[in-house]
């Protein structure tokens, strides 16, 4: 493919009056010209960026259309590349699953479960939320995605550890408010005054005051911040009961949970595709071309060799200049190859995780009406580790939880037992929380044990340690390029899947500009 | 009105069928029955609740059409009340007010500004937020007025102290680290030992680590929480400089900051009305009947008397069984009435505040496409104190962020400048923060000085002490009411203006009832 392929007009529109890093990227490689630096940067370009569909100068195939996948057909799409998807699943997306009513979930070696949410309640089955800083928001922006707050930290959702509910706003207070009087109380005996100046330790006071709300003695006496039964208006409200000694609040080891959010994944806000985490999807494939994406094509061979890639399935064979292989590594390392031990030996290394959700739906949103929980999530120390609550559809009639989302040992056990079965004990779970209105008003479940969907079998993975098998997979093995949020620090997220893909299709692209 | 002139299928409707609490006040009022305990809480009905409207037993005349007049008129309406409500300003809302393109706002003294924000864009200039647990939110649901969340605290938001900008993630990330690290080498060199066991101290120690996220030796060393100049991807990602020493961590001041979502009144989530707050006041309205409010009547004279009360204005008087005044308390105590002296001295007893905020219209979010601040508040000790960013149109072209939100002597300061020094001030203000782009790109602002706002004069009022002057005028002087966020302890909110609508009906609701 020449570059005179290209009208003058589209030249004009792609690099003139739009100028985005996306059209430069686009343009040059239909141009054949040399990449800058600015290429390897893959800046999302803002929607209406020229594209150049069709005009490649090489062509791929892909492994894999779930989110790694589909954004490396994406994005060299926009640069002329023609790609042709191979996924073994009926349908694209991978583990960004979103279920609603009418949908069907098969699982390996077990029953199907069919979805009977009613209209407007779906469940992410997959991933739920990105944080502010993921790239993922830029694809949202970029596909026009509309996005709304996903309440990852609510102070009035609760904390449930060794057999105690309290609010996630009165574990808070308590253990901070003990934490600022002991050390405000060892600062006033002097113990500080080797470390500290007088005046630092008047400045650590006036901060352990406001952190604890100590009183005039730097006591802790509980605290308005706690909640109440009854919230100030007329009068100054009822307090809910004073706080246990720091002996209790140690004791109840709330630490996990008060914590959780502090990570720089997790921090208030996070955010979330209005009408399901799947819209990504949708729009992706759209924009890939739905015709590029062939399902039910579960790659039984794949072939470096000097002049291209050859990719066979059960009934076909598929040849391109390079490949891109966007597959989990433990299915990957089973497919026979003739990439080199090495690379077996790599993609076996990270270990898969099991995860599980399950999504309860309910006919009254009584964590609204009764327990003023808008969103967030309820951290436990019981199997089900988290119960969320959903940041979608407020007031509405209907509503889902998800009733537990879990990992390794606690997904292995409820993956282990019956749809039924698990529902059952996320119940009794639950119960322990809410009382008897988390089985009252039920009206349907789903649940998904990731380790038991074919063609994926696993949450996500773990690398024993990001070693040399990790750097090694992301450089190419003859012409195949390797993707996945499993190829990066982000696991878990899709923007680990999206960021390794762009580093695949940068390096890529960079070959076949050198290549002469 | 007799309980003859309801049909039997009516109160099989309202009781019965439905049964809420809500209709069985309206039932009860309806045919004259005693009050019972439940009349005193006025649960919110579902929609739908059964409704005595035009069935009232009393004509009510209320004062000032804002939040807490509107919710008088509406709970009496839907008791059966016929209630006429007498508004100064041209249109009801009182401090719920939201600005859009075509607006215009006048000021006492001042220059009006005509409003020219683009289509979409609005400013919340009065109230802004609500938590999960105010009364505000059942308003909400029962007028069907969608909500979405607002963005209360943003780790990705800045923390401006001492002439330092950090963002708020890495403010919390090393006050927390050092804090932890003095209180577990306090720990860990005895100092706790006659306060807390050692069992106890082990559990504080990993709380501390946790919390702290300090290293094996207990120091802190920094942490991933503190955010990445670029973020963990294909690579460990490229850290922000380290912290800095204790000191100069103590020295910044960042405690208020930090501490600032801690209150049960500003904890994460908190949520707003899509479209804007001014949602309550046109839902209220419509539910009220607009015919009933009568703006650009400026009240002259109370007069309560045995059978009644006559409100006067410029040009007519009117005369009702009740009156609810639900003006603030200073200007109230400036009309004449017969109320007697102490009425008087209560209601100068609450000093008005000063209360302001800016809207700085952008066309391009600069504050999502380069610093990744989806919503929230950035935290400063500048004048302007606060400033927000939008938690509504992600993503879209435009958008609007409030460049001060102040109080008192600040308000003050502000107020009393042109609305072009007071958008100068605030800009270079923001720009300590933001830099040159907080100019770039601005497209109009609108800034109010509620002080300076006709009829209302104040962005809310602080009692001295809650003292009996507060209580005394909880309660009646004649047939006239007293509602407002000033007669709670919410003052300021919207839900106190509505707990006391509630509260004040309630006690007229039981005098009609026990009256002959």
């Amino acid at each position: 493919m020449e570059g005179a392929a290209l009208t003058r007009r589209g030249l004009l529109v792609g690099i003139g009056a739009v100028g985005g890093a996306g059209a430069m990227y686009a343009a040059m490689g239909a141009l054949g010209l040399a990449p800058s630096q600015q290429d390897k940067e893959f800046v999302a370009p803002a929607p209406g960026d020229f594209s150049l569909r069709g005009k490649g100068a090489a062509t791929v195939v892909i492994l894999g259309a779930g989110v790694a996948g589909l954004t490396a057909a994406y994005e060299l799409g926009k640069a002329g590349y023609d790609c042709t998807l191979l996924e073994a699943r009926n349908k694209a997306g991978g583990r960004n699953l979103t279920l609603r009513g009418g949908d069907r979930l098969p699982q390996l070696n077990g029953p199907s479960q069919e979805v009977k949410f009613g209209e407007g309640v779906y469940f992410n089955a997959g991933p739920g939320r990105i944080a502010p800083w993921m790239v993922t928001l830029d694809y949202c922006r970029e596909l026009g995605i509309p996005i709304e707050t996903f309440v990852n930290n609510n102070a009035a959702a609760y904390v449930h550890t060794s057999g105690q509910t309290v609010r996630a706003r009165t574990a808070r207070a308590d253990i901070y408010g003990y934490v600022a009087e002991l050390l405000a109380k060892a600062t006033n005996v002097g113990a500080l005054d080797k470390t500290i100046t007088k005046d630092d330790q008047e400045r650590l006071l006036d901060f352990l005051r406001r952190f604890g709300d100590l009183g005039p003695k730097l006591d802790y006496e509980g605290s308005p911040r706690r909640g109440f039964m009854k919230y100030p208006a007329l009068d100054t409200g009822t307090p809910i009961a004073p706080p246990g000694t720091l002996h209790q609040i140690l004791a109840a080891g709330t630490g996990r949970a008060i914590t959780n959010d502090f990570g720089y994944d997790q921090a208030t806000p996070m955010f979330q595709p209005v009408g399901g985490m799947d819209a990504i999807v949708a729009k992706l494939t759209e924009a890939v071309g739905e015709d590029r994406i062939r399902t039910g094509t579960k790659v039984t061979k794949i072939t470096t060799m000097a002049d291209g890639v050859e990719v066979a399935w059960d009934g076909g064979t598929i040849k391109a200049d390079y490949c891109v292989a966007a597959l989990p590594p433990h299915l990957l390392a089973k497919i026979p190859h003739n990439l080199g031990a090495q690379v077996t030996t790599a993609l076996k290394t990270p270990i898969p995780v099991a995860a599980g959700k399950i999504g309860l739906e309910y006919g009254r949103r009584w964590w609204e009406l009764e327990d003023r929980i808008y969103g967030g999530v309820t951290e436990t120390d019981l199997d089900i580790t988290h119960i969320w609550y959903p940041s979608y559809g407020y007031h509405s009639e209907r509503g889902l939880l998800v009733g537990y989302y879990n990992s390794e040992r606690n997904a292995e056990l409820y993956g282990a037992l019956t749809p039924e079965d698990r529902r059952r004990r996320a119940l009794t779970q639950g119960k322990k929380i809410h009382g008897d209105k988390y089985r009252q008003h039920l009206l349907s479940s789903v649940s998904i044990a990731w380790d038991r969907q074919e063609h994926i079998q696993g949450g996500w993975v773990r690398w024993p340690d990001f070693d040399s098998s990790f750097t090694f997979l992301q450089r190419p093995a003859g012409r195949v390029y390797f993707a996945g949020d499993w190829l990066t620090h982000l696991i878990a997220w899709q923007a680990g899947a999206m960021e390794s893909a762009r580093g695949a299709v940068t390096q890529l692209h960079q070959r076949v500009l050198q290549s002469p």
